[in-house]
């Protein structure tokens, strides 16, 4: 999608776009304005509507923020994409601010630095987490303004408000009628000594409300705010977007319908209540709509922490999703090894190609995230996402990284795997095996319930750490069903988190994914990942102990293995997996992959 | 200590000392008196002088908390203490109100239970945290008064305060003056924005100043306390445990030194400005005496915080420390294993033949805790403590639990061994073996900077969780320099906790206990205790990567091991330990001694 866009004309572009930009920042009479990346609800991927930080300095890359005064225009971005947008920054007026390096200022930093004391920054605040907004306003001798959408008065060919039609998704997969889960909400309302919860995130209401859309391009949420009370259920939702069916029997169960603006008005004729709204994710003027008579209890929401924890049914469903999943990536290494250096491919293609073989499964719905295909030295970049000018063609030696997943109606999914095409080095070895037994160490551990992903995510790291080397990324996030494959609060990594609500413990239905990797520059790049399902062990007089069940069914690639390298135990429950692919999977393969999947574990 | 008091005659004064606490209630209109175990200073081993708890109740534990009302008599203690309390409160009119237990209120519980609207509560404000004296203050319809030593009106024999000398130690043990440690106290009072650094906790003190004394058993310090501000540093002490020479010295590097008492009045005379205080040791009239013009900083003080990174000298005579210690502690287990059976001992006389072996050391002080000798089912008691009422004889059979440490001039060690007498059980190896992989597998980390004790708590519980048992009690706690034996901030525990400063990360130069354990209840306890030395390991391009030194050097026992359960990495370790155990230990022993060491490891 971004391919198209990055040529020379559309670079040349950017400063012609930043003179308008600032005529608009003359005609409000504000020295700068900030372009984050977000969308009113604080989502993590967002609609085309919502891109205007890509529309105004040329960065397509996920996360990054553009600030433009009358003499500058920077943008700041992470690590995983200061190679991308150097190169596509290029050629216009934008700095590169490289986030967290030496000598680079933060934005609080630049912000009190270049402006002026008393003058005024100017932002949308629709589009901008509450939370960045405050630390903005606290900035001192600088007013800030979130009034105003100074992108949408320039950019004139701006799509549309995605609105795609709401659908519902049957009891037999969710587990639980919304009107349950909405009664739950209520008791964890109740408990808090909340009056009224604010719902701001867009997988939090359709996981309540057992509804999907398609307004967010790889996970199925509509656009819409709620508002929940111990009497009343509020849905701010683009209408159009709801027929009549759904609309009936919302409202038969007593869910109030409004139109998706109102929300903020609604808010703002709110008094002396104690509203409970996360502010991670509720954008700047939801939170500026709650006057001051009124107490914000600032939390993760019920919501979000139930839908967390999967049901039965859930957890279920989301074997079969895995299931097929597994089913299509077997097929797809197979058909990639037996067919590499006899036609010809490409990163591209081979994710085109991965997505026809999950296509074949009647439930399957659309990627749960643009696939990762990085062949070789690509691997080694963590966030690679392969374009035209980029692409490798494949040949039968090396090694490719695939990280990919599928939105199913069973669920969602998330795996890697880092695949031998021959010609493998005894470093690749060396190096897939220690990631292996990462992966392999994490799965199997058994722990006192308290425990936190902190208390595990060692056992992943160990064989690097024991050789001097680290992988630069957590080592897993949670997964929603049929929602955002990275969902909060569980996780595993070994960093304590100062906001004491990312250390959630670990508890029985929480899906997370178990990625370790190894980063090697200019060289390759491994990661294996499966999901794991949190399950009870035991419980007895020490106490209640859990565990974790794999869910993921795709064979490791034997080649890159040195089983001497593994201990006895390692080695165990290697074989234990290889065979529980092998019983879970082969039923639905031809006869050549069984045969093959046989001989190559 | 506590033996002689614990008789008939003892019980029965209780309910007369309750008498006589109900008649000053009433005279100073109160309907309930709260009676803490603490010291003026938060401290967790108290003088006689403030052990008006034990007083009170006739219970002689080191934890616990006493409210009396016109009605009742009750004392909450925890899990530790049960058994202890319920026999020594017997007779009493005393109730038991055992913490954590399902249906026993917590004290603010019963405080609002019990006690009528707009009624005062009493207690010593000095010898009462603040942040729990604040938990009560804030009880709905509950006045607070912590005005009155009530206890201090009945109690006529009560011991004066404490007030022996007070000694310098030198910088050869130190490795650093006074004089810096102050100018680094300074430099982060300046970055936190402080103006004043009010220190309360006696540890910091001594730290600070390079000097000790001997006002608290087993902690060699004194009753102080003390204020740093940019320019001033003022000593708030007994002026009579002070020499001239030290006086003198002191004064002459600019510290001002007042009367100990002097501190609240001086407080309450500051106005408008950023006091530094630790809320968690700073007694509640402290806080009181600042007032509300003054805006108060409640986190750790720096001075902890400096003093739990032990530098290059303190290492080194930790070293020197623990030599010595696992010395005396060989020799014991030689002449234990020797003459058991031969001549007759208990658990009592083996805790005073163990204090002779330490005596042997030149630089050695005193006990750093009251040891804990259990045999055999009195090992399940994880904080047993022998009396003549209890104690065992030892047999050749069997095993025994011995945790005990020192105070040296070189610092002060920590160390627990669990020992066979004979005839072990297969299920005693088993269980042995099982807490041995975890010490050694703790001890063996290597990890990335920026993990705290909860990333590597798992390691030591492994071997037990998988057999799905556990400990009750953390895995480590960080040892002071001659000062206290558990010292905040570092720890080994698998839960994270909520107040974020107790998660801190692991830094070279910290020293936390390793030790795991199990108990089985009527049956055997197990526990083995070493110290590790957090160190560098290696700096690369992934990070700086850290690891532990292991202080301790006394064998474990070979008769209690069961090989085959070990990996070979395990074994491996136990082999490397064992090795430098004889290397370092073995010159210091007799020919007899090292046969067996030799033999027997």
């Amino acid at each position: 999608m971004q391919i198209d866009r990055h040529d020379g004309a559309y670079k040349m572009n950017i400063n012609y776009r930043l003179k308008l930009l600032r005529n608009e920042m003359c005609r409000h009479n504000i020295e700068a304005y900030i372009v984050p990346t977000c969308d009113f609800h604080g989502s993590e991927y967002i609609g085309e509507y919502f891109k205007t930080r890509e529309y105004i300095s040329g960065f397509t890359g996920s996360a990054g923020t553009a600030i433009v005064t009358m003499e500058e225009a920077v943008l700041w971005t992470d690590g995983r994409y200061f190679l991308q947008a150097a190169s596509q920054l290029e050629d216009s007026e934008f700095i590169l601010m490289k986030s967290g390096e030496p000598d680079v200022p933060t934005m609080k930093e630049y912000i009190s630095q270049k402006m002026r004391y008393g003058s005024v920054i100017g932002f949308d605040g629709r589009m901008m987490p509450a939370s960045l907004a405050e630390d903005i306003s606290g900035i001192e001798g600088i007013c800030a303004d979130g009034n105003m959408d100074l992108i949408g008065e320039i950019w004139k060919e701006r799509p549309e408000i995605s609105c795609k039609p709401v659908w519902r998704l049957p009891e037999k997969y969710t587990g639980m009628t919304y009107v349950c889960k909405i009664a739950e909400v209520r008791k964890e309302i109740k408990d808090a000594g909340a009056d009224i919860l604010v719902i701001t995130s867009l997988d939090e209401i359709a996981w309540l409300l057992n509804l999907r859309g398609n307004d967010v391009e790889c996970t199925p949420v509509f656009m819409a705010f709620m508002i929940v009370t111990e009497k009343e259920s509020i849905l701010f939702i683009q209408q159009k977007a709801l027929d009549s069916k759904i609309k009936e029997l919302l409202e038969k169960d007593g869910v109030i319908i409004k139109n998706y603006y109102d929300v903020y008005g609604y808010l703002e004729k709110i008094s002396h209540k104690r509203l409970w709204i996360d502010k991670e994710t509720a954008n700047y003027n939801i939170i500026k709509s709650v006057h001051n008579t009124n107490n914000i209890i600032n939390r993760f929401t019920p919501v979000l922490t139930l839908k967390a924890v999967k049901n039965p049914i859930e957890a279920k469903n989301m074997r079969q999703a895995h299931l097929l999943d597994g089913v299509a990536m077997t097929k797809f290494i197979f058909w990639l090894k037996k067919n590499v250096g006899k036609i010809c491919m490409s990163e591209i293609s081979l994710g085109e190609k991965l997505e026809e073989f999950r296509k074949r499964a009647e439930s399957y719905i659309e990627p749960s995230f643009k696939p990762i295909v990085a062949y070789n030295e690509h691997g080694a970049v963590v966030h690679y996402s392969a374009t035209e000018e980029t692409c490798y063609e494949i040949k039968p030696e090396g090694i490719i990284l695939i990280d990919s997943g599928g939105q199913y109606l069973e669920g969602t999914t998330d795996i890697t795997r880092t695949i031998s095409l021959g010609n493998v080095s005894d470093k690749m070895k060396e190096m897939y095996t220690a990631v292996l037994r990462g992966n392999l160490n994490l799965a199997a551990a058994v722990f006192k319930e308290g425990c936190t992903g902190v208390s595990l995510d060692y056992l992943a790291r160990k064989p690097l750490w024991d050789k001097g080397m680290d992988y630069n990324h957590g080592t897993g996030h949670g997964v929603g069903y049929l929602l955002n494959v990275h969902e909060s609060p569980n996780a595993f990594r070994y960093r304590i988190m100062e906001n004491p609500q990312m250390n959630s413990v670990l508890k029985p239905g929480m899906i997370t994914s178990d990625e370790p990797g190894v980063y090697l520059e200019n060289e390759f790049g491994i990661r294996i990942e499966n999901l794991l399902l949190c399950v009870e062990k035991e419980k007895n007089q020490y106490g209640r102990f859990l565990g974790f069940e794999t869910l993921t069914f795709v064979p490791f690639d034997r080649e890159l293995i040195n089983v001497d390298e593994m201990t006895a135990e390692e080695q165990k429950l290697l074989k234990q997996y290889n065979e529980k692919v092998y019983r879970e999977i082969s039923p639905y393969l031809t006869e050549e992959e069984k045969r093959w999947l046989r001989e190559n574990q």
